[in-house]
């Protein structure tokens, strides 16, 4: 096994083994997750760069962790001992915009946002909105399946990809999926490799389904005296026939943190708060406000507010988008340590799941603030401690794996956008039956029978 | 082996031998597939029959054939050699309705009319409506990932479940998907086994995705002169933004069999006319309707004409889907045969599709008719011909198949929404590419090592 017999079929410069440089990129965002031991970088410029390597791997039994912006937070996209890091953040292009077919086809390592900016001239959008929508790739977003805040109208990444060209474990290139809008010519490999987080094949192209560019929404903003009767109240609109474009809650304690944060001027008596959107035309739109305002006082809501203008709108899901670097300012006062959790559960499911939080926050002495796409009852607690505390550190590592129980115990996910990656793996097996792991098996050892693919992850375990 | 060891662990009188019952279950509406060969019948009351016929089959050795409905038309329920007959259109209770959370669970063999007259009483909808829709069932329809004429606008069955239980080649019985929303923790196991034709496992359950009650629509007709311009009024109406909720193309032959079949009052000059649907608010369907009416007359339409008025709409809709009907009314008087095809192509490809299928008329001096689900290029020619007259029989058979390769030269699929089962096996290696085809072996035998699952169908010849 040489590396300079790779790099001699690469694009010039791609494959690296400088120690700084391959160190600098063996690691996503995921806390406690291990990073070392990768071989070399390959940066691919091209779909034959991916080939290429991972031919050379399959023929020496290497593994290989692809990467695209390396912005997910479960430790996905990771080094492993002895691993080529692969990573297609360079290849990024547009490649066509079909208007009559509304559709685009990418390249993996095209940021999210760049693609929404790109499209807005055709009147087109493409709706899958991460809360990394400014820095995670669409390959990564279709190695994750990612979610957001709109899925809750819109659906996510999986609804929105109509075919992708992948490099197999033996380096072949296949197209799954049709190019047309429907198709139904033998098994969907397309939705089974869609976040199936490198351990299949590698994404170097994708077709994407679009839709009529968005409407403006108008918003609301509904307040609460405690996190129980917010949530309850998405859960009695949804029951009731709502039908938001966005719907996030925010509990107390993230109302506090954006407070210190920043200038949103939040009401500090909130116990919780609600923020909706609804983006149909101006007289439905109307009436959905009307009918989540009275849903929002019977669940017993201190205020309820709408602006129908799009610089308020933009400003108040902006505020809520804030809650990360919120979250960030106030764990740097406090140890630096944050976990954030994304267990999905069903919506009437919130009420319980937020008590459940509240006996864990006793029962452990930790932060832990709650932040929900409440609308698809996902929800995103993180866990705080100082990092310098080993036992603090340890107690809120298991408040994090708690979470997940609670999940579980109320027919929820240990994950509903962010991924298993490596932080999860040891959870999946508790999740699915033992059919189910079987078959997750059967398939991951027939498409990939070396498991030379981002082993030691997502299915290690299982 | 014996059938009565199977027959001793099923629900009393589920299994039957009686060679004219098993004769009389042992297809389904496909031309030209043969269907002898079953060894058994069991009528399924329950999970526990089906695992205790699959654990027989797989310890034996049996090939099963998974059986709904039986209303497809590509032999996918057809008996195979040596087979048992597996139907779950016994069980078809509506097992719970869960209106916070927007689902239903729900047993395969319940009639997808029969679900959607359960859930209108709670104001909610499952979109999915294959032409089949007041004969199919759900699990048929998640069998074939089965489509239908609101696709264009609310997807496909794929779209709409959840989450399944299915039985496995060994009789291991499992859930594959979440019962959240959203939900990433393993692979698409449930994805995969959609459209998966019975080669896979048998699906027992699914909890399906609902809507809010979908809103009366408005509708608009119009007649164009020739087929090419209407379709080509499709192709730039999607392109300029367009929404319709259903979009709907009929060629002249078509027009005058409907005009021969019964009292539909369609214009005898047309050349083509297109059926559109809009159920967005009144304002914004007005606006749709004035839109599309631009497109239509700039196409070359000879009329335009709006209903807003629910019950002639519902007639609308009601003429179109009579055209099988009107086929088979035609197809008598002039010997009985029909092939049905359901070529997917880009829809901007449809007016050149078009004029391939003339210059087929042409070659081969056939009456070929065509509808289609026009907004997702998802076109229904059908070829008719002297069921009697070997030579016809046998040409129209040629053109059936080379639709499918015009469907293929012009960017499309073989199949848009019909599935391959027997009648397209052949054809299925035409479409996929060389990893696409090894990718699709290697699941099936991975999770069908003995093949007994449906076997020599689908993806026998890949």
């Amino acid at each position: 096994m040489d590396l300079q017999t790779l790099a001699a079929q690469l694009t010039d410069g791609a494959l690296t083994t400088d120690p700084d440089v391959v160190a600098a990129h063996s690691k996503d965002e995921a806390l406690f997750c291990p990073h070392d031991g990768a071989i070399a970088l390959v940066r691919a410029k091209s779909v034959e760069d991916v080939q290429a390597t991972v031919r050379f791997a399959h023929a020496h039994t290497i593994p290989v962790v692809p990467q695209g912006a390396r912005s997910g937070i479960s430790g996905g996209a990771n080094a492993t001992e002895g691993s080529i890091l692969l990573s297609v953040a360079a290849m990024q292009d547009v490649l066509e915009v079909n208007t009559s077919e509304r559709t685009v086809r990418v390249q993996p390592g095209l940021i999210n946002q760049d693609l929404k900016d790109h499209l807005r001239p055709f009147n087109l959008s493409y709706p899958p909105d991460p809360g990394s929508v400014g820095i995670s790739s669409i390959g990564g977003n279709i190695a994750t399946n990612a979610g957001g805040l709109c899925c809750v109208k819109y659906g996510v990444t999986r609804d929105f990809v109509r075919s992708i060209d992948v490099v197999l474990a033996d380096g072949t290139l296949t197209t799954f999926g049709p190019q047309t809008a429907k198709g139904v010519a033998g098994l969907d490999m397309r939705g089974l490799f869609i976040g199936s987080e490198g351990t299949l094949g590698i994404v170097v192209e994708a077709t994407l389904r679009l839709i009529p560019l968005m409407p403006d929404p108008v918003t609301a903003v509904a307040v609460f005296p405690d996190e129980r009767s917010g949530l309850q109240a998405v859960a009695d609109f949804m029951a009731a026939g709502g039908q938001p474009s966005l719907f996030e809650f925010l509990d107390r304690a993230s109302l506090t943190m954006l407070n210190s944060y920043g200038d949103f001027g939040l009401n500090e008596e909130a116990g919780s708060m609600l923020l909706v959107q609804f983006d149909q035309s101006p007289a439905e739109a109307a009436d959905m406000l009307g009918a989540f305002g009275a849903v929002a006082e019977a669940a017993g809501a201190l205020d309820v507010a709408v602006s129908d203008d799009p610089a308020d709108s933009a400003a108040l899901v902006a505020t809520r988008r804030s809650i990360q670097p919120a979250y960030e300012h106030f764990a740097h006062a406090h140890g630096g340590g944050q976990l954030l959790d994304d267990v999905c559960i069903p919506r009437a499911a919130m009420p319980a799941f937020c008590d459940r939080l509240g006996e864990l926050r006793e029962s452990t002495g930790l932060t832990i603030a709650l932040v929900a796409h409440a609308g698809d009852g996902n929800t995103h607690p993180s866990v705080f401690f100082d990092a310098a505390d080993a036992q603090q550190t340890a107690t809120a590592e298991a408040a994090f794996e708690q979470i997940m129980q609670i999940g579980l115990d109320l027919g929820g996910t240990i994950t509903g956008e962010h991924g298993v990656g490596y932080l999860k793996k040891g959870w999946l097996a508790k999740e699915l039956d033992e059919g189910s792991r079987w078959a997750q098996r059967a398939v991951k050892d027939a498409l990939d029978p070396k498991n030379i693919l981002n082993p030691g992850k997502m299915l290690a375990e299982i």
